[in-house]
């Protein structure tokens, strides 16, 4: 199953695309159900209600009828890691344990849905707004101390994240804090792809366009750490919640000559990369799932407070 | 006003104190608020209709009849600042930059209320579990580009935080993680101190008590960065949440002989410090505004999830 969240006439619901562009709301096949997807997939009785229920009936919605929300829009707690691709880690010239991830947290207000604007910062506050395209994994089955061998059944589902960042912020000093969390910085969609659909993360691969142009483009067999073993990281430390996302870090850029235009921000600094600008759209495709895309917007918000 | 959020028969409810134990439950005087202070705080016209609403009432519940929640349950988020202290740099030997502040995440299952227990990791996972007793603020109006001059005035108020933290996943990588982030390892209360009653930040002291013992005591004036620098800080990248929490950083240790005592426990690293274990009773004081205090007990949950 696909599921989204999705907002009609400000209201929350929850959708199972039956293809590309149209979906069933359960607002009408199941009316019980709590309009809230991270409180449907923490019981697989309930996933399997929504399976029987859908059966037969065709799409009542289209998502363009809808806004779409991020997959989870108030996860507990969303993890990214850095630097688990070799590639990235050269092309950056820092450094990363081989031993542990490297891991930090987003706050929800950086995150929007598939479709939805991203904020570049003002020019005067930021010179430095990058995608970064990402595999998202999210938690279905509570779970403390879980085993990498039995990690993967504690995921409720896959999808697409730009874990867009702020370079001068992540720079100001040793945590990337306020630079991996600027408000709409980031997206996490279209849906949530459930693991049977998936299927093995690693026969996936994750592709950066920006405006048209392909950017980065990668196995997912190439992470460093992989989602069993950062499932089992962090349930050493805390019960993951039903919701939690992970998001697994981001590949190197393919080696293209610099598209770089002079303008009020900054050329990027690795090459093959290039910063995403207002008028832009952003994609990331992981294959066999399908496509999140966003357009790029000035941040509309007024410098004085 | 002091204002708690706590639970009665697991129900949620928020109440103000009239002294250091008894309070009034806003169920009971206000039953149309809504039993959650981050939902309270975000209106100045909600906290006139308490103070006007409580005038003249007695206390009709103790806080030992009750659990203590966090102050705030479940921020949109927490920011924590690392190395705000010279001489907790100095007793670190870490660096960090002069020019912004160095900030890193929480999330809401790190963190319990007054008097709940916190958990000390298994030794097996970890032996290096510390207290670090700090101010914490809490947004009120959101905000966005706050020109420090103003920052105050965002403030709901403030409380006493432990930002418990497990060093050895905190040093696993170049970002906190994990480490500032077991379940449980920290806490936050015991209640909102509206700012009318706590003044000046800086005109209070915060100190650590581990078993009665000193450990830290330190004035609030010596931090490096400010409440009102933080907050501008931060509302350059995003919209201030209701609710969201910052927590100001941990001054350095009395320099005292060690009292470590061998065992299952990593001795501490910097003189004066003390690991916290089970059996142990952790408390955080702001002078002109209280204690929180906290038991320490063994991680209950199998090792093998």
């Amino acid at each position: 199953m696909k599921l989204i969240s999705y907002r009609s006439a400000r209201q929350p619901g929850v959708g199972v695309m039956v293809d590309q562009s149209r979906f069933i709301s359960l607002r009408r096949v199941l009316p019980d159900l709590p309009p809230s997807l991270k409180e449907i997939i923490g019981q697989s009785s309930t996933l399997k209600r929504i399976a029987d229920a859908i059966k037969g009936n065709d799409g009542d919605l289209k998502l363009e009828q809808v806004e779409l929300d991020p997959v989870i829009p108030d996860p507990h707690a969303t993890w990214a890691l850095a630097l688990n691709f070799q590639a990235h880690i050269e092309e950056t010239g820092l450094t990363t344990s081989p031993d542990y991830p490297q891991i930090f947290q987003r706050m929800p207000i950086s995150v929007v849905g598939h479709g939805q604007a991203l904020w570049c910062p003002d020019p005067a506050v930021a010179k430095t707004f990058d995608y970064e395209g990402e595999l998202a994994v999210v938690i279905g089955i509570p779970g403390r101390h879980i085993p990498a061998a039995r990690a993967l059944s504690h995921v409720a589902g896959y999808a697409c994240y730009n874990e867009g960042s702020v370079r001068e912020f992540q720079g100001h000093n040793r945590q990337f804090g306020l630079g991996k969390n600027f408000e709409r910085s980031g997206s996490f969609g279209p849906w949530l792809m459930t693991p049977d659909e998936f299927g093995d993360p690693k026969t996936h691969r994750v592709i950066t366009r920006l405006n048209g142009v392909e950017k980065q483009n990668e196995s997912l067999a190439k992470m460093l750490f992989s989602v069993e073993q950062v499932i089992h990281y962090l349930s050493t430390g805390y019960t993951l919640q039903t919701g939690d996302v992970i998001v697994m870090g981001t590949p190197g850029a393919l080696k293209k000559p610099s598209d770089y235009v002079p303008g009020p921000y900054d050329s990027p600094r690795i090459p093959g990369r290039t910063r995403m600008k207002p008028g832009d759209v952003c994609e990331v495709e992981l294959t066999g799932y399908g496509i999140l895309s966003n357009p790029i917007v000035a941040d509309p918000m007024p410098l004085q407070g």
